[in-house]
Parts: structure tokens; sequence; C-alpha cells
């Protein structure tokens, strides 16, 4: 490949396109080998080098001896049969946010999966320009009410503030966080593990549809390319570098969402989970995350919408109860109040013996508390108002 | 005052007993300055100046005020008429560790609440034996199932590695933590914000008397001081600083429970919170404390021992799913077997295809993963054992 120079990111040639198409076709979405080989040497070269038989890998054999069989008549004719657009690098339509996958390959050496050379994109919405936007919801398949419940409410919060919400179109967690989005008219986008003609869960088929309709289908997986566990975790990469951060609703020990929210943190995004019961073995997992320092718990979508907008753009309210005028009080006149019966009267006397007081200074403050409306007072002494402050 | 000399902590004399304990009686508990002035002159010294007339606080003129009605004799009587002891600093049972509350407030200026000048304790334990094991635990008054289940299942699970539960002997949180403790037979201390002779609720009696038989009741207040929400709140500095550690359960925003978190927090102590539903209200104010970096959460006893314990000797083990022997495989092999069937077989190409490998390579591995029992060969293919690894 010697004689090829590096392929110049900002005017991508058709060839160059066909040639990733095919290459994505041979090799595993994600193969960190042949997203160097491909960003190094372009596509074009590698796919003349595996023709020729010139590549000694053991790697380069099994993609030389696939080849043939990933015909571009065949790929363009399936991306147009789904709707679909394959981008590559340069397009105006690529996110830049993806080429942390390549920082963190040659940073740290890590081999789990190279910034993708090409996508295939089926929707109205530009890729480029709802990612700056993006968080993600993800979280387990074999979800519980509240864990659905939850990430419907964060999902339609986050898309009503203008954050495009990204999932992986499973059950559960996912198909909940999509429905939530939409049901507010948000944009949402759905990463697919597999090719954009194979929907998974099949019985998504109509869920995808409808994201597509107004949000963006999305898979690094050349069409007919089929669902598997290892493709589920190169995929998750995405849905991590997609985004600002990653919320995990539920996720047992050991689940697959845990596996995003990793790519998150190594990513330097923001992650984030929802607590739940610690008697759900389906919050185990998010609680093990949160025990961990570079994780943030959250409870709504206001949490989540400030942890992934620029920084002041948007705080989310700290929670505090409903502020009473007693807390205007000073200690001693609180205690007072403190004292104060609600309904049978009480004399001084007795109100200065149970705040520990004398009674002429009990006296005093209970005249003052009389005059801002915390206590009355009554024939035989002093009592709360009818509907007084908060009574201790 | 200027004439007494400070008094000398290692060996309390009786007159300066007595004399704390009037001045217990006549001042707030936890007045922060009654405190220091009973450290800095000896409550001897203060008692007879304040019978003298001779300080010119307002404050002071309270305390003077109620003096005559400190009735040393009536306060001796009471206290044993309820089977307490009192202690102060210098007792061989003391704990050293309320100190901590000194270094606050002079260090902070910190004005809620001082170093306690006494305590009054019932039970068989010595106090300062308890503490170095203590952790508290606390949470909301009107808890849910939940709390008081989870809250009962840690205070167990300490109590039986040893630790002594601490709380506030309230209902909900506190109650379900002291029971947690005395069913497996270990070691709990209720404090009090009223008197030893004023149970609060009332309809703990039952309950506190048990906590007492086997463990301890705590209270900074006179017998005969009543309970108050100010005193609730001076009492909680007591049991953050009586315990390494504070692990609230259940709290709504703006809850009591929280006020003792920041005790702990301020000085120094872990703190600790369980998460529960984001729709519970009762779990609110816990998950806005596990939103501040000086918070850890925690889901059991392991892992609140772990925390309370000196450093390596009680670590909780990470929390992880069951092993499978499919994780030794490598990707390429976890390719393969993610594309086996599970009942009816497939022939190698196939398997080959939507694996996206070479069929050579994938009959290789197929060879092996049958070997290890991943697969099985049969007439017309490959496809996975009757009851075979976990499938995709």
């Amino acid at each position: 490949m010697g004689a090829s120079s590096p392929v110049d990111a900002s005017r991508p040639t058709d060839a160059e396109r066909l040639a990733r198409m095919r290459m994505s076709r041979v090799c595993e979405p994600g193969d960190a080998d042949a997203c160097r080989l491909v960003r190094e040497h372009t596509a074009q070269a590698l796919v003349e080098r595996l023709e020729a038989g010139g590549l000694p890998y053991p790697k380069a054999a099994a993609w030389a001896e696939r080849l043939p069989g990933a015909d571009i008549d065949v790929l363009r004719r399936a991306t147009d049969r789904v709707g679909a657009r394959y981008l590559i690098p340069g397009d105006a339509e690529w996110p830049a946010q993806l080429e942390d996958l390549r920082l963190l390959e040659s940073s740290t050496g890590d081999r789990r999966g190279g910034e993708p050379f090409g996508l295939w994109v089926r929707g109205t919405l530009a890729l480029s320009e709802v990612v700056p936007t993006a968080v993600a919801i993800v979280g387990a398949r074999a979800s519980t009410e509240y864990g659905d419940h939850v990430a419907g409410l964060l999902a339609a919060g986050c898309a009503a503030a203008g954050s495009v919400v990204v999932s992986g179109g499973a059950y559960g967690i996912d198909a909940a966080a999509h429905r939530g989005a939409l049901a507010v008219d948000g944009g949402t986008v759905a990463v697919l593990a597999s090719g954009m003609n194979r929907f998974y869960p099949v019985a998504h088929g109509g869920l995808l549809d409808e994201v597509a309709a107004t949000g963006l289908l999305l898979s690094e997986a050349a069409p007919g390319c089929a669902p598997s566990r290892s493709r589920f975790l190169v995929r998750n990469r995405l849905i991590a570098a997609l985004t600002h951060g990653t919320v995990v609703v539920e996720a047992a020990l050991r689940s697959g969402s845990l596996n995003t929210a990793r790519w998150a943190r190594d990513l330097g995004r923001v992650l984030m989970g929802v607590p739940g019961p610690v008697t759900s073995m389906l919050s185990a997992g998010v609680h093990e995350m949160l025990r961990q320092p570079e994780s943030i718990l959250v409870t709504d979508a206001a949490e989540v919408v400030e942890m992934v907008t620029p920084i002041g753009t948007a705080l989310a309210p700290v929670k505090q109860g409903s502020t009473s005028p007693r807390d205007d009080l000073d200690r001693p006149s609180r205690r007072v109040l403190d004292a104060v019966p609600k309904v049978a009267a009480a004399p001084a006397a007795s109100i200065a013996a149970i705040a520990e007081m004398g009674p002429s200074e009990a006296l005093g403050r209970l005249a003052d508390l009389s005059r801002r409306g915390f206590v009355v007072r009554v024939f035989d002494g002093w009592r709360l108002p009818p509907e007084g402050p908060d009574a201790p």
C-alpha cells in the first residue's frame, strides 16, 4: 500500500466510498485493525492490495477470501432499498466526535474498536447536527415497569429540552427511551448492531421505522450483516461516542449496558446512572457503576440535560422541599414555636418551661411570633393558628 | 470566672459533675456558647458566676433565671430513677471522638453546637467501647416498607459484622435500624433528643427499653427535657460524631436525616446513602445527597462495613454476575459461537457467512468450540448442545 497517499478526508471520492462499503462487508464491524488500515491507507488501496493477495496477516486472508462476495452493486442496491445513505469521514454530515475513538485507540492502544470508516444512515436529520445535543439512554432489555417508566420520562424530558435521544433499538429500556422521545415529537436515533435491512429485534420494525421517519437509524454494519453479541458490543462504542453522555437506567451486574457505560467513561463522556431499589437485581449494575467516582447519579431529565449541555446553559435546579417562613426565624423563636400547642392553648409560662427559656424571654418571643402570624393569642394562652405554619 | 482554673479533664470532681448536670438543665442542649463556657471555665465556676448575676450576656440572664429550678437532688434522683449515669469529659467511658465537635467549632466558627459537656447514659455497654465500630443508620420517620426493609437488613448485617448501630429511636428508619441490630443480638445505641425519662415517641418505650437492655440509650438533655425540633437537630450532631459514618436510608428533600448527614460530612465522617426508586419522594433527599461528591452509594451491609472499619480489614467484594466459560473465548470464536443456531443445525459455510469470516477459519473454530463443549456437530451441521452455554 506504500504507493497510495492517505485519503483527503475533506473530499471523499466515489471510488473511496464504494471501497469502504466493500470493506464494511468483508470485515467485522468496528474491527480495530480494519479501521486503522482503512484510515491510514484508504479503502481503495487496501482493497487493491487484498485482491492482489499481498497482505500477510491471517485476518487479511479472511478478508480477501470474502471480497469477491462483497459485490458493490448488490451493496448499493441494498442501501437504496432501505432508503439509507452511506457516510464516510469527510462528508459534511460526518460527526467529528467519532474521531475520539481513534484518539482512544492511538493513545491507549485500546483494541476494542476504532473510528468507523463508514456509517449507513437512514432518516431526515443530518447526523452531524444531532450529535451536539445528543444523550444516550440505555439499559436492560428485560427491564422492569419502573425502568421503562423512568427511561420514557427521561427521554421525553431530554427530547423536549432539545436533546436528541440515542439508544440501541432493543427491547426494554432502549425502546422506552425511543418511545419517550417520539412521544414529545423529539429527535431520537437508533444505532443498530446489524445491517439496516435486518432489524433486531424483528418485532421492533414498526418502532424503528418510526424512529427513521423523524430521527435517524444508524449502522456501521453492511446491509445483510446479522446481529450478534460481539456486534452489540462494538455498536455500543458508537452510542457512547456519538453522545455527550450516557444514562444507564437499569442494568444487572455484567449487563451489556455497562459496556456502553465503560465506553462513555473511556471516551471522556459523562457517565450517568438512574438508581432504583437496592432489592432489584436490575438496578445492581447501575448501583455498582454509581459507586465509582467517575459516574453521577441522575433522577430526572433536568439533571441529565444539565450534564450534556455546555456548562452554564442548563443548570438543573437544586432540589429542595417547599420553603416555609419558619426558616426565617432564629433558633430561640423556633424553640418557642415548637413548644406552642397545636389545638388546646397553653399559658406562656408552660411554653417557656417546655422551651427551656426564661418566661420573660418566652413572652417577648410569643408576642413577636403572634405579630408574624405563627401563633395566636386566645383567652387561655397561646396556640397555633387553625391553618398555621408546619408544626413540629 | 477569671479566678477558676480550667478543669483537669482527666479527673472530674463530683462537684464539677453536679454543676454540669445543673447547667444541662438550665441551658439548651448543645448550646454552643454554654458548651464553650463550661469547657473553658468549668461548670462550677460558671454556676457560681451565674448565681452572682455577674454575666452580662442576655442568654446568661435566662440561664440564671432558671438556675434555682435546676435542683441538684431532683436531677440526681431523676437520673437514678431512669437507671442512667451522667458522664462528663475525663470519665474513662467518655468517647474521645466527641472532641471533633469542639475542633469543628474552633476551626470553622460553627455555632450549631459544641462538644457536649455531659451525657446521660443508660445501658450495660461502655460508651467508649462501642464508638470505635459504630455506624449510624438514619432516615425518614414516614418511611416506606422498602426503606424499613433495607434499613433492617443493613443494621442486621452491620451488627452481625460487629458494628454497633447508632440511630435516633424515632419511627420509621430509626426503629427499623435498632430492630435489625437487636434481631441478630447485635449492639445498638439510641441517641435521644429529650431527657431519658421522656421517651419520644412514647410508643417506642418498649423498643427503647430493649435497646437499653443490650445496648445504650444516650442523651445530652437533662431528665425532664421535652423533645423539640431544634433539639432533634442538635441531637443529630451526636449521632454523627459518635460514629465512623452515617447511612441515610430514606429521606425526603429537607428531611432531618440530611441534617445528620451534613454533620457527618462536616465532621469528616463517611457519608453513605441507600438509593431507591427515583419516583419515590422518600428517596429524593438521599439521591440529592448522593449527587454530591463527598457521599457514596451503598446497597448492602458489606459495603457499609467496608467504609466504617479501618482500611483493608473489611473489603466488600466487587459485585459481579456469574462468570460463564464463553468469557474465556477470543473474539472471533465468540463470533462463530454467536452464529451457531440453538436448535436446527446449520452448515459451516452458513455459520461462516453469518460470522462474517472465511469458511476455512470458521470451520477450524467450530472444531475447537466442539472440543470445548460449546457446540455439537450433528449430521447436517453444527448447533448448540441441548443445555449449552448461554446463547446470544
